[in-house]
């Protein structure tokens, strides 16, 4: 019974958000695409380009009666895209159409404390200035590794992230860029990103599952990020997997991220080395002095058994997980990200498999179950969307 | 960054949701909580008052000027609110209010199929109109225990009712009654009647968990019901909790049903009485040949260990499910209803000190826990408000 979102969202945020995704549009297609009269529409145009937000783009292809003009967004329009993670930077600045100008990425421990963190990317920021990659910035997206109130726009009780609990994120940067901002937590950029511009376009109801250093999940309802009611859903990497499991780093014992996370695959796969089960593990151990996840996702690939065997057992530990989500959710497409992701399709055939057993029939029918198709760049593509949008809501 | 619902929903929606929620108020009254122009509204209530949606309702008191009359719903409206469980017919006929005028119930088995079951439903209301109860329906809800398509008013592929699937239920009480109806799993309606006049009162997300012969959770996110992509949202009944425990009638190992529910219980029950673990289930098995769910909470009123023992192990594996769920949607409450909830503060103790310990604590810290306020009478009230819904939807 709910209405669609077009209905009640005002014309401006509906009229930047179609040239964003589509480009340069004559005043007719506009009409047309927005469903509404053309005096009105006229009279926002006419508001939009004396603000500066649209610019006329040259003569439209004649469609038979008065030529008309195509516009565009300007196209000195610009967004920062930032994604912290918990041991790097990201940052992309992007024009209206979300296209990056330009991109940065660097090393960096969340754990260093907002000042520090916050500083490097302004200076960051400020070298693309200087090398004229924009003049000045329309809106500020930034992801951050940990829960976040978004109304506030601050990080709250983030457990990796000591010295960010309630740190004003979100006005430091509108302040110091003098534009709209807007923080999030990472894995719903990354659902967003890829909402955007990867597998999930235009799919309403999804989940993105990032397995990485943690695990956590986005979740697209109706359209829409849904957040919870403390801005905290989605946190799954502490769900119950084995009752008689190891104790996880929050105290309880078996969660999902204590039995399969890029830290628990590379103790796991260290313990392999040690104990001679994996020849492929063993000789990194030896050569490197450490195995990590991605030794695991190389042996493999090589066909080293016991590398396959870890795979399978944390995907079938994910899969139990993502089946009750299915039963619980019902949504219509379910994507995997994060480090883990390049683990691989032998770890998404066991998703796949126990998934597809576990759920309700009714649940799994349509259901596609795939890899991000966006990679690493889910997160600053994401944070760019959240910066457009937040921008053009500010366009009145 | 949702926009409030009452900004885009018709107008005329809201003024009749208001007057059933609120009874009979003025012109002046309605102007200002509606919070619309008054020739805009008198437009309305005329519109709606000729159509016979409205009546006047006497003079208003007083508020220094010209004298006002109130305005209420037709005294003569009436909702038929249909409840059809696995073993049962509940059917209330309400007025514009929602207050019950007549109530029936009788047991009738869901497995004899759709034509034998809605024809002793119309004979119900037809009981009903000759006693003087309405004299025309205004709108009909019905919930039925399984899965349905919301937008098609079918049952989908449910488990415990052969010969419904995709039957067209909603099509066939419109056409019977004349109005217009609407059908919904029965989970959902519980969780709806429990929003409108129980203990989830005007709170937007939260989840009605229902444990009685089977388990299912009823979603409101955003202060909508959340029924996914097909339809089949909430069926947390097959969530895995034991990876060795029982084979489920649904094929798997271990799901949440087959170790907690009425059958489960009662099956465990008969075992404890056959042991002689348990005197008083002996007894009850003794005395009626069959222990029940009932005898379990009888049992653990007078003492007895074993009762005891049961419900706890049972009110865990349900706080192992929802302490997942908590972490995956973050929700500002949790009911729970069915008719294992007669296992009262026991189990709900214990789904608690699981809940509490293993959910994310930022998800927890104002996460009330309770027992559902309407009891059996919840799935008849959320009928009644989706009947009242569909028909002011409808009334334009």
């Amino acid at each position: 019974m709910s209405t669609p979102r077009h209905l009640w969202e005002p014309l401006h945020v509906r009229l930047l958000r179609l040239l964003r995704d589509e480009g340069p549009l004559s005043r007719a297609e506009l009409a047309d695409r927005l469903d509404v009269a053309r005096p009105r529409l006229l009279s926002e145009l006419d508001r939009l380009l004396g603000s500066g937000q649209l610019a006329e783009a040259g003569p439209a292809e004649s469609r038979g009666g008065r030529r008309s003009t195509l516009v565009e967004l300007n196209p000195a329009m610009r967004f920062a895209a930032v994604d912290l993670g918990a041991t790097s930077i990201d940052i992309e600045v992007v024009n209206g159409r979300l296209e990056p100008l330009a991109a940065y990425s660097e090393p960096a421990d969340i754990r260093s404390g907002p000042k520090p963190i916050l500083q490097r990317v302004n200076e960051l920021l400020a070298k693309a200035r200087v090398e004229g990659v924009f003049d000045r910035l329309d809106g500020v997206g930034v992801g951050v590794p940990g829960p976040v109130s978004f109304r506030d726009g601050v990080p709250v009780s983030p457990p990796i992230m000591p010295g960010w609990d309630r740190y004003p994120v979100r006005e430091l940067m509108t302040r110091e860029h003098g534009c709209p901002s807007v923080v999030d937590n990472d894995v719903n950029i990354m659902a967003v990103g890829e909402r955007q511009g990867g597998v999930a376009h235009s799919v309403d109801n999804f989940l993105y599952v990032k397995i990485g250093t943690g695990i956590g999940c986005g979740i697209f309802l109706n359209g829409e990020v849904y957040r919870g009611s403390d801005g905290c859903a989605g946190d799954i990497g502490h769900i119950q997997v084995d009752a008689h499991g190891p104790v996880c780093s929050c105290g309880n014992i078996g969660c999902l991220e204590a039995v399969f996370s890029g830290a628990a695959l590379a103790r796991e796969a260290t313990a392999a080395a040690r104990s001679g089960a994996s020849p492929a593990l063993a000789e990194r151990l030896a050569q490197n002095g450490e195995v990590t996840a991605t030794d695991v996702a190389t042996g493999a690939v090589e066909g080293d058994v016991t590398c396959i065997q870890l795979i399978r057992d944390g995907g079938r530990r994910v899969g139990i997980v993502l089946a009750g989500l299915v039963s619980f959710v019902n949504p219509s497409l379910i994507v995997i990200g994060g480090g883990l992701a390049q683990l691989g399709h032998i770890m998404l055939a066991e998703i796949r498999s126990v998934v597809y057993r576990r759920s309700l029939p009714l649940a799994t029918g349509n259901l596609p179950l795939v890899l991000s198709e966006l990679g690493p760049r889910a997160g600053v593509a994401g944070a760019a969307v959240l910066a457009s949008e937040i921008a053009f809501e500010h366009a009145s």
